[in-house]
């Protein structure tokens, strides 16, 4: 006690000083912290002399006690470095730099609360990361967070790259507005998007990109979520000003807490231009490490699957028309089946010899299993028992089969929705997927959620998805999640959860207005901030009428090349090659290049990046001097000038270009490709041709 | 198409009655049924000449549909006979008759809805149950219940056995008053239960007992609650109208549906004496038959328990004093001991070793696993794991133990309200049980629910408990559960659902302003018409005092006859001898009554019955000719004449007189008892003296 009050005294002397400041490793970004003259914790940032946030409030509410927002004194403040490198399981580098310098600042409210508050901030070269931490003490065990009030008030009307708030989807088309115009009648609408809440207001998902005038660029988001909700961010656009904004619980409190406890951190990164935006690693050192041991069974994969041709009405998840289905009651081998069925045992086989053939290494079988034909929209409980397969697929034919041409099938687990169901069942369906050899899931969360009133960015579901990353782990299984919170970096914790979806990936193009073509130029400033985007690239066949009647119209916003481009401008360690069998085998060619690219990487070069614009990006495979690049752009053709300076000097590689073809466009032409191969060597410029909406996919390997 | 306009027809044709009638298999009771100008469906009931409910309205509202309340018109009248005789797997009796008169109503509303809803009622003898029911058509598929307006409007300001209506807890103390006085302020305060959620208004629980000024005994509750919300009554006392009221989900929604639906049934026992409401089987024969076809493994039992000490502050539930676990974080193994937790090994040696002693089938272990220290009130979601047990609980030890005694060890599983946890281990928590020699269990459900805004009376729990009887039927595992919702005769149905406490038991006198002496007189006609209840009687230290000084003045209100007479009263299948085995030592004359007295019955004859005064019952026991009887009396000390014409005649048979002793009360001098022996035969006549909060307890065995 003596020694406490003593630290306590020393700290009051230590802060006759107005403010704290602090200087990141090579001082390009400065922190300061003070309290306003009502006790409230306020920080702001400077990037050089360029101001990033302004004097911005921190706070926390809480039910029925007063706020951890005003009347703190400072009774502690301890500073330290650091600085420690470490080794991704799979990753865009072979290892990542851990480098900051960090200030905790521990706050005090006098009598009768005789609360303590620690505000933690760590300061990056590119960028800063904070959190509230609620320690242990008398007065706080258990709390309910009623509001977060954090501030980034911005120095400056930025351009922003933003999505509309929603508490369960976040699978809206990207906006690109001044701050102050951001506002419900400016986001695009999305009506295809069923599960939508809006949060009221001019409200913002995160990751936020912005862009200064003066140059420069900014990405606010966070970092390790877990235990507590999404945060949104509620946009001033008069004062450019920024504020948190929680996902509630269905009682609308935000969360429910035990000290010691945290809140996830807020990020900010920070840089003069875009490249460096995109090779942040802030996000994932402010992530735990993994205390996995062996992660030898961890492999990143390029797979297959029985899935587009659902997306593009060819085929169905379901296996027969009855749509009043009760899944304890019903047995599926009596209905009639509409002979759509896409998951029968035949043709799941036909993709087994397609990858098998191809060397890649996994089969996912979406509509497998029985419930599919009123799955969707009902906020149902009891939708899919997950161990169930529809009469047409026999399991272990399909498991021998798979087996013997050394291919994977991946297990795929919608539950539309309905988590209690899912979660009083995953014991029995993971220890399905282990007798019958699948060691990999595809979850989905299509719909509201169940329990009713939650929402998916909530603590609870967050909690959940950690859940399942934690329970895959336990069982040797890698997972991909699809329609859960956006990511945040908790791959390198959990490093079997290889991918998510968690923004609107290419199946929109299938059947709504689709992407535009600037949207994948805006995913990594934005989506892939958090990590891996289970994207599902490589669709050949754009133009999509010739499959359905309703599909008039209907195209990928994309050229043939643009797609290959995105195995490598979309970092993700499980990358679908999403088209149909038939399709890639019309163009052998062109599917060298998704056979060849690696999803796993020594090293990655961001060459170039603007968001909404472009980005050409080169990376190199795990252990083999080989190098990948894809270069993309929006609507508008370029041309792009890349210096092959990341080659290793003195070695001449063959460089297989894959190019829009003469008049591409992804309107008009497409699917117009040309390969071409040439010598090069890390003086040599390329120069790429982009048609609009189209792209460039290089492959070096050394020359013999 | 043709056939069903031509029924349509008909039934029009059939309909220039103004009426629907129905009258019971004896004509006893009299139902009809018709339609409001405005085509609302009506119903009164008639027992002889007497009104039981005058006209009263039925509807259901549904979320965004017009509702299912009016302009009806009768599309087709259906009426049936029904008579069997079923055999329970366990109860009060060999056999029960199944004897009614069906009427269903299909209703149907015009175009744009085209909707059909079926009303059906049977009519029983000493009852009327009706339910609604929504037929699977092409306009009703998936549909939310917003409210169900059933109303029930008696014809007289009848006297009220009730309980204040909570969508969270039935442990409130009952009060008796006119209808008309009914109220939160007539109400009886019960501040000691932390989980409240009264409903605003006049509202009431079910089972509400009524008693009209002309003798007439009715009864409202429901059978066969699944996968709808419990119903509670609001009271418009000024018109003695009750008007239903269902729990909400946390979204404010009552049901989620899917059709072929329908609601429980609501039902109306009917008598003009008291013994004749406690002898009905009507909510039992409303209920589903079992489908278990092997139930041998399913015995109803006494047991004992380490629990009572934890009531009375000798014990503790808990093992260390520390006061902010997480469960994830803690290994136990690690924390100080405080010394008081009662379920070390060695003492469950002790009640392992009394109850095979004295024949007693279960020891129940309340404290085993780790979590107690901070388990209540925090709205905590991982609270427990039930299968990691305390350093000091020996779980392979006491397995081998018991076995070797031929005891076994009853499981408990608290979770506090977080179903969500209970739920996702609930498949490795019966696992555990199973292999450790566990074949039932208590569930405990104290504190606020999770998923966070549901209630314990809403569908998400009425299907979790549902699931609970589903799940440890297949595990072979039976089950007793502590605060959930009211029963509704499920135990036909799933017959290794013994017993739910779900009401006030006896442990309120420990640490409460307690039970007034004739709470024990009322239960039976309202929570106990659902089925059997863990109420845990046999205190034999009645005085509390001595075990800890915060026991200062606590007693049970009783006498210690009282206690045994109430194995008899309150029926059940698992009936715990609550006390300690030190108590029951230093009364083993009267310890005797609790190791013959069965729990499973041939015959079943209420005696004596008033609500709030008095109940004598006799039980013949399961293939045996001995009977049992206990009479309990409330605050008033009564003399009852038993005239033992059940008894087998020309047999003579040993009573057993267990009686209040000289001067007993259950205030002054509860634990005087006297024990006597007579020879009796079915011509006798008992002279019973009770004393004020006393009883009697007798056992008949034939003579030698």
């Amino acid at each position: 006690m003596k020694k406490a009050f003593l630290l306590l005294l020393a700290a009051f002397a230590a802060l006759t000083a107005p403010a704290q400041t602090l200087h990141s490793p090579a001082h390009k970004l400065t922190l300061s912290f003070r309290l306003s003259p009502a006790g409230e914790p306020t920080y702001q940032l400077q990037y050089g002399a360029k101001s990033v946030v302004q004097a911005s409030r921190l706070g926390v509410l809480l039910q029925g006690q007063p706020g951890f927002d005003k009347g703190f004194t400072i009774a502690r403040i301890d500073s330290s470095r650091h600085d420690d490198t470490w080794t991704p399981v799979w990753g865009e580098v072979k290892s990542i730099r851990n480098h900051y310098r960090e200030l905790a600042v521990t706050l005090q409210q006098p009598a009768p609360q005789n609360r303590q508050l620690v505000l933690r901030f760590r300061l990056f070269d590119d960028g800063l990361g904070f959190r509230y931490e609620f320690p242990e003490q008398p007065s706080l065990k258990y709390f309910t967070v009623t509001a977060e009030k954090t501030e980034f008030n911005l120095p400056a009307d930025h351009q922003a790259f933003w999505m509309r708030g929603d508490y369960d989807t976040n699978e809206y088309l990207y906006s690109t507005t001044r701050l102050s115009e951001v506002s419900p009648a400016t986001a695009r609408p999305t009506p295809e998007i069923a599960t939508q809440t809006p949060i009221a207001g001019n409200a913002v998902q995160t990751p936020l990109m912005l862009r200064s005038d003066d140059g420069l660029y900014v990405n606010i988001h966070e970092a390790a979520l877990v235990n507590y909700p999404a945060m949104a961010l509620l946009v001033n656009g008069a004062m450019h000003g920024l504020t948190s904004q929680l996902c509630p619980d269905a009682t609308g409190a935000m969360a429910h807490l035990q000290t010691p406890a945290q809140t996830p951190w807020r990020t900010v990164v920070v840089a003069d231009n875009g490249p460096a935006i995109l090779s942040s690693k802030l996000i994932l050192n402010l992530n735990e490490p993994s205390k996995m041991v062996d992660t030898g069974w961890i492999r990143p994969q390029k797979y297959v699957g029985v899935w587009w041709e659902m997306q593009i009405n060819k085929g169905s998840w379901s296996y027969s028309d009855v749509n009043n289905i009760k899944l304890a009651d019903t047995d599926f081998a009596t209905l009639k089946p509409h002979g759509r069925h896409a998951a029968n045992t035949a043709n799941v086989k036909r993709y087994i010899d397609f990858a098998a053939r191809n060397g890649l290494p996994g089969v996912l079988v979406e509509g497998w299993n029985v419930g599919w034909e009123d799955w969707f929209g009902n906020w149902k409980e009891e939708v899919f028992d997950f161990v169930t397969p529809y009469p047409d697929f026999a399991v272990n034919e399909l498991q021998t089969y798979a087996s013997g041409k050394n291919v994977k099938l991946i297990m795929h687990h919608e539950n539309s929705g309905s988590v209690t169901n899912y979660e009083r069942r995953m014991d029995s369906a993971y220890r399905f997927m282990k007798e019958h050899n699948y060691d990999a899931v595809k979850t989905g969360y299509v719909g509201r959620i169940i329990p009713r009133g939650e929402h998916h960015d909530g603590q609870w579901m967050v909690n959940h998805y950690v859940r399942v990353a934690q329970k895959t782990a336990e069982n040797r299984i890698m997972v991909d999640m699809h329609e859960p919170v956006r990511p945040t970096g908790l791959h390198r914790t959990y490093p079997n959860w290889l991918a998510n979806e968690a923004a609107r990936g290419n199946e929109f193009n299938a059947w709504s207005s689709g992407n535009p073509p600037e949207h994948e130029t805006i995913l990594p400033f934005t989506r892939l901030m958090g990590g891996p985007m289970d994207y599902t690239p490589g669709i050949f066949q754009i133009k999509l009428d010739e499959y359905a009647p309703q599909n008039k119209g209907k195209q990928v916003h994309t050229t043939l090349a643009k797609q290959l481009a995105l195995y490598v401008t979309l970092y993700s360690p499980l990358q679908m090659a999403a088209d149909l069998p038939e399709n890639y085998e019309k163009h052998p060619d062109a599917f060298q290049f998704i056979r060849d690219v690696p999803v796993d990487w020594d090293d990655t070069r961001i060459l170039l990046a603007e968001p909404g614009d472009f980005i050409t990006t080169a990376r190199k495979a795990k252990g083999k001097d080989e190098w990948y690049l894809g270069s993309i752009t929006d609507e508008n053709a370029r041309q792009q000038q890349v210096r092959l300076d990341f080659l290793t000097p003195g070695q001449q590689y063959e460089a297989t270009i894959y190019a829009d073809g003469k008049g591409a466009s992804w309107d008009k032409n497409p699917m117009a490709y040309q390969i071409r191969k040439q010598k090069v060597t890390s003086k040599s410029v390329l120069k790429l041709q982009l048609a609009a909406g189209g792209g460039v996919a290089v492959s070096f390997k050394p020359g013999k």
